[in-house]
């Protein structure tokens, strides 16, 4: 057998609840294969790989591992950068190429959404392109579940719970209040241009009379007739109208009602905010006074509430990653692949990268109702599954007890590199 | 023993994530006791005591008593309705009476906050001045914890674990992502005068560098200068700035940063929320990109991650309640007095109504720090032992499994009644 390669792991894009589940799994499958010698983590994504700021994983102990698996956020800080085309930027290639040979890293995994994998693909082309040989592998999350090929992403069945519940605790307090009070209640979510958290709310309602009544998905132009028709509607039959909007919410113009551009209370423009928009609309059209709650971090950060399906999900897809790597097959990415709904099974596959960068899986028309504004029996199917079971985290005083550890840098072997924006 | 008379209980005000344990320890503590006959819900607060709209308790089983108690919102649904002095409206108060007649009541139990002390206050001198003897006791609830006496108040407690664990949740993300994104969080929580809530936010910071960096009181006037100043050094010095803002928070002048008047994507007025004015304010000044979450009703409801301590305390009040009022203590509330903060512990005392009733109890400038904008240790030292304790309600099929009822309305006796706004 070859000397072991080291490996780096770098996580990319939003956080989620249970990407720090997939960093703890990929450094323990790293500590039991003989192919994997130092395992570093990059300091705020690609950006620390450049950088050279890189994070020795040996500084973890296994209990903190254990505790990293229950930890929300990106323990190794992520980064909102995408790498040029190598023909467009090869310098950076290059400098990348001058981190990891110093390091001797021929493992590169990357952990992130769509722009992601596509950083992920670039990398795994140095080897043919610029004579670097590098195994990279990339490894989904994201909460946005926009990810082509894989069945579902990693970090959006915690969300997809927590923004369920949310609505189905909302609308047990708007009920109650309705009759002398608000009888419309608005919550956004997140989901720029896949509507598949707005979906996920619909899980809440176990019958038509429960919220949320209506669901305004991305994928829907915004139709204020009928919109409006059917609030009206809700409130007369069932003494109020829960509504749960994607932030991506567009008018028949391709426009986002997020960016119908508002004035705040300082006199300068502002995004107001689907919801917003949409609550105000009700209330000057109908006089039903509303409620309105923002999720926004909330439901990507909300480990209190993982699913434990969506755990697993992520502890797999971080434990395979390191076994295609070490197997050679270089420009993959470990996917969920669903054998059944009910009783649900899943096992990984290996997908190519290529597939899947740059692509966007948004919610099937046959996963909405007629109307525009409600789930199918299709979508229910697809969507029960990833909610299923608890992984709350330990508690201590009160609060769930999260991984708080400073890290420390790997002596750097290589002169300063500076970003070019 | 005289014969049993029967009782009244109902819900008023805004809803918590257990005022129905309150109800569920109130209708047990009333099958038990021997001298309490039916027990009565009435239908939206003290609205279905004057519209006859009365539900018999006995249609819940046990077992529905027990999943009553884990379930938010109000089961017998709530209002927001102050009812006038009996001098200027003793109509009101004879129909009341008349109901009180035609279902041999000899109990009320009113559960909310400061307007409801207020008119359990009014309907316990229905018996001196309108000679009809009727218990009246008063069961505190509110997650803004500002009813006086009591040393704090069911509800809070659950809601405060939720906005902590937020706040600690979404900062772990920030960080994540301040690099290259968001460097400023901004989450509004209620509490239009009391800024108990927004205090609950700071027992998610262990050290000073961990969110939430800034608390925003409606007790101290907003300064500006030196709230953007403070953003600032924490961006410097820990790459972000987190802050909880209470929805109530105040200009020097008196004027609710909330009600600066902004105009949303429709062009007509809306409140922007003191969080958007505040987060919008650092964007504009500072340049830092934010993010912002809306709790809303999200943080009354929340029972999926509600306080065992609250619990308890819930089921408590409701349990004394009945013991005063079957010996007699008419205009009393029972209230919750703290022996000792670590190990806590706490017992049930006796206070009278018309020392609660209109007194509002707003967090003490010894709670808060120098700077106005942190906690002291006696405010961690008050809040910590209510959040102590994970209740967590049973699940099924990835949701809480809530309490879902149809509730029947007890046969009436009397001739319809309208309400008078």
């Amino acid at each position: 057998m070859s000397q072991p390669k080291n490996a780096l792991y770098a996580q990319s894009g939003g956080v989620t609840a249970v990407i720090n589940a997939t960093a703890s799994a990929v450094i323990s499958a790293c500590r039991q294969d003989e192919q994997v010698g130092t395992l570093y983590a990059a300091r705020n994504g690609i950006l620390g790989a450049l950088r050279e700021d890189l994070i020795d994983t040996a500084q973890f102990s296994s209990a903190e591992l254990d505790k990293l698996a229950q930890t929300p956020g990106g323990i190794f800080g992520s980064c909102r950068f995408k790498l040029k085309a190598i023909e467009e930027h090869e310098q950076e290639y290059r400098r990348l190429i001058e981190v990891f040979k110093a390091h001797n890293i021929g493992y590169f995994f990357y952990n992130g959404g769509n722009d992601s994998a596509d950083t992920s693909l670039k990398v795994s082309q140095i080897g043919t392109e610029l004579d670097y040989p590098v195994t990279c592998v990339g490894i989904p999350k994201t909460i946005d579940n926009d990810l082509a090929v894989t069945d579902c992403c990693p970090g959006f069945g915690s969300a997809a719970k927590y923004v369920a519940t949310s609505m189905q605790e909302a609308g047990l307090d708007v009920v109650a209040m309705a009759e002398t009070s608000t009888k419309v209640f608005v919550m956004e979510v997140m989901g720029r241009h896949a509507g598949w958290l707005a979906a996920a709310a619909g899980l809440a309602a176990q019958s038509e009379d429960q919220a949320p009544h209506i669901i305004l998905f991305p994928e829907i132009p915004f139709d204020e007739k009928s919109v409006l028709a059917r609030v009206e509607e809700c409130v007369q039959e069932y003494g109020f109208c829960a509504i749960a909007v994607s932030e991506g919410v567009q008018d028949h113009a391709g426009n986002f009602l997020a960016d119908a551009g508002s004035k705040d209370a300082f006199g300068h423009a502002q995004l107001g905010g689907a919801g917003a928009a949409v609550a105000s609309l009700i209330t000057e059209k109908l006089g039903y006074k509303h409620h309105r709650a923002l999720l926004d971090y909330l439901q990507r950060s909300a480990r209190h509430l993982a699913s434990q399906t969506d755990l697993e999900h992520a502890l797999a897809v971080g434990q395979s990653a390191v076994a295609f790597a070490t197997a050679g097959k270089n420009a993959t990415m470990p996917v969920i692949h669903r054998q059944a709904d009910a009783p649900y099974e899943w096992e990984i596959r290996e997908a190519q990268l290529a597939d899947i960068a740059n692509k966007e899986k948004t919610v099937p028309r046959n996963f909405i109702d007629q109307s525009g504004m409600g789930l199918t029996q299709l979508a229910l199917d697809y969507l029960e599954p990833l909610i299923q079971g608890e992984a709350f985290p330990a508690f201590r005083n009160g609060l769930p007890d999260y991984l708080r550890k400073s890290l420390e840098l790997a002596p750097k072997k290589l002169s300063h590199w500076d970003i070019e924006g």
